[in-house]
């Protein structure tokens, strides 16, 4: 189909990250008073779900008796599984075609469908159970290992086997756009003769990342076999997750990181069905060793999603690109992780995020991390307005995203942005 | 009021742990069919809040317009804070109390408020969104690093003035008496050619925890003063934090436990609260060095609260205790906990549980693992039937109990127990 180019009857910029190819769905209001409805991305307008449903236009066998679409958050959607998501998407592909009349040619129920996004507010798109992060970019396994333990740092013995992730904090996940605070903390002796400070972090970081949302879980007890792992996925995001270097490195000897993570964790309103990336699948590295079977692939593939991170500084003109990585670098699949993450008989439950890690590359300019970036605070990284960062300062705001371009479409994830706010606090109790 | 001790109109053994100075908050239902609903537990029976409740009975300022004992979890009580649980815990002590008719002397309402604890299924007490578990026993500590590291071992830098925590995962967390599954898993490479395995985990072990059910949250960005930290404190739990030490071993560096905690996590149904406990307060160990001042607390109180571990093999006539533990002996007290997680501006919300981590204590037999008792599997622990144990083998019930000894009264945590069940994958794929 994708071939064979089918076209909206709404005018779609060509750059846009919304195009008919795309359809991200998402949780969106218009106004403060009105509940949190499903909604879908198209060009300049988010396509009301909700108002779809109740007009009886999703009359397929899996959606016309659910009430998905009246929820608030995407769990109920995402529980239902591809067969469902993939009805939804050609319904929702149908009515948007310039061929189709049913939307196109009912001025009041366009109307209604379609609000300007420019007036809706986006929430987070599910409610997140639990969320994991993965470490899963050779790349930035190395360099951080360099950085701190030096240059005969050899990769962890167990990272080559599994793809290591830790639990991290759900409740503090906000949606792009939400301002960050810098927060307070313990941070290490500034000599062997000193107790801990405790102050505003200094050396807070973004982290580039991608998340999974997870569509139909499983029981606990059970494990999803790597052969049907992408059948649990609903989709992606981006990811900043940020970090507190200062407060990570003091607190993570032996549980790993917490405090470091848990002040906020941002991720972009759309999720980017896997459908839609279908024309970006590309193959994914070789593992040298290979896995252990539980982990071995068919096929190895991944998804050529390039990435940018911006920093725009209070004040300035413009925002610098610091860094260019690809999705495609990641040692770890995403069948990987899944099925990896449920061989202990661990139960996924549908909404739960599981993040990527930082995404380094192994080219110049690739590194998803101010700590990689500026070495550990040892060097410099110069912006386009002449300042300079090691770490991110306050009112800096931060902004990934990523597109691909498709023969005459985009596939876009909008933006994931924040703004590291002041430290709140004046003194320290 | 509780030295001149309210009796019930039930009529309750002396040792029962859910006495009319106790009534913990649980979830429970009657059958299948019917909707969870809140209970408290007294003696032999539940009392159904929401029974209760529609029969007008709350009828105090704070509860008698809420609707939070028609929810199928106690999240919303929660949410309301202590002047409400002291409201509700005045009212159903009165309503059970031997002096008062309501529900005594009405004999269609008492028979329907009253079921037999032998007839309800009880489920988990709260939606739970985040899950922490600290690491605040000096003893486990200080056993654990000697284990892993050798006798010069020395208690983490950090430790002395944080305390330390890592996150679990929440969708893992079952209700006593459900089966426990043993895990498979990747552990180490049994020597230095050969790549890990892949197998059923053979270092199944138990870790003795409490846990606290958060009441009020805090928002994204504020931090909880360790002065305000017991109001938002509900009550607590006990905890089985089982634990596959041949998996985390592997898996643990850097980024701390994974797959070797997340195949199951038991907590025991009834919620014992703050008040219920005010009779146990006891002081809590001095701290050398003083922690840093958002750690401080005006008195040092905590609850002494002994702590029983039990193995019950299959087939055996009866259960083995293996340890003896006490709350009380926790280097880090609840509010400092609590505190500490949100000095960063990480939200904590209604129905989160915040876990002790293993509570061992100075005293031979009050290691609360089998790392610890089995010495890391070095030495055998013998059981009452003749059996011997370094880790747990399938069909071994777990059991933890706990009560505390009041002057006429128990108030007692009921059990935490889960059997481990066999492997479930008869092969590695």
């Amino acid at each position: 189909m994708e071939s064979c180019l089918v076209r909206s009857f709404l005018s779609i910029s060509p750059e846009s990250h919304f195009s008919l190819q795309n359809l991200p769905f998402g949780i969106f209001r218009s106004d403060e008073k009105q509940e949190p409805r499903p909604g879908v991305a198209i060009g300049e307008y988010v396509l009301d779900l909700r108002v779809v449903a109740e007009a009886g236009l999703f009359s397929g066998p899996l959606l016309s008796g659910s009430d998905c679409f009246k929820q608030i958050s995407l769990n109920s959607f995402m529980a239902l599984g591809r067969p469902a998501w993939k009805e939804a998407r050609n319904t929702i592909q149908r009515l948007l075609s310039e061929d189709e009349p049913t939307l196109q040619n009912n001025y009041s129920l366009r109307k209604k469908a379609l609000v300007p996004m420019s007036e809706v507010k986006l929430e987070l798109p599910a409610v997140i159970g639990d969320y994991s992060d993965f470490f899963s970019s050779k790349d930035h396994v190395m360099t951080c290992g360099t950085i701190y333990r030096g240059e005969d740092y050899r990769i962890p013995p167990n990272w080559l086997y599994l793809p290591i992730a830790y639990h991290g904090r759900s409740s503090s996940i906000v949606v792009s756009g939400t301002d960050i605070i810098r927060p307070w903390g313990q941070t290490g002796p500034p000599n062997s003769t000193s107790p801990p400070e405790f102050k505003p972090s200094n050396r807070v970081d973004f982290e580039l990342e991608m998340a999974m949302f997870v569509g139909p879980g499983n029981d606990l007890g059970t494990r999803v076999s790597i052969h049907d792992a992408a059948d649990h996925i609903f989709g992606l995001v981006l990811m900043n997750d940020w970090s507190a270097r200062d407060i990570q490195k003091w607190e993570s000897s032996p549980l790993g990181p917490f405090l470091g993570k848990s002040f906020g964790t941002t991720i972009s309103p759309w999720i980017v069905t896997l459908e839609a990336l279908e024309p970006f699948i590309c193959e994914a590295p070789v593992q040298d060793p290979a896995p252990p079977p539980y982990l071995e692939e068919l096929g190895r593939k991944t998804y050529d999603i390039p990435l940018q991170v911006s920093i725009f500084p209070e004040g300035a003109k413009a925002a610098s690109v610091v860094c260019q990585s690809n999705f495609k670098y990641l040692y770890w699949t995403l069948s990987q992780q899944l099925a990896h993450h449920t061989v202990n008989g661990c139960n996924l439950k549908p909404g739960d995020l599981l993040a990527s890690g930082t995404i380094s590359g192994p080219i110049l300019g690739s590194n998803g991390s101010m700590l990689e970036l500026s070495w550990n605070g040892q060097k410099d990284l110069k912006l386009a307005n002449g300042d300079s960062r090691k770490f991110l300062e306050d009112n800096d705001d931060v902004i990934i995203t990523a597109s691909c371009q498709g023969d005459g479409f985009v596939v876009g994830f909008g933006t994931c942005s924040g703004k590291v706010f002041p430290a709140r606090y004046g003194k320290a109790l």
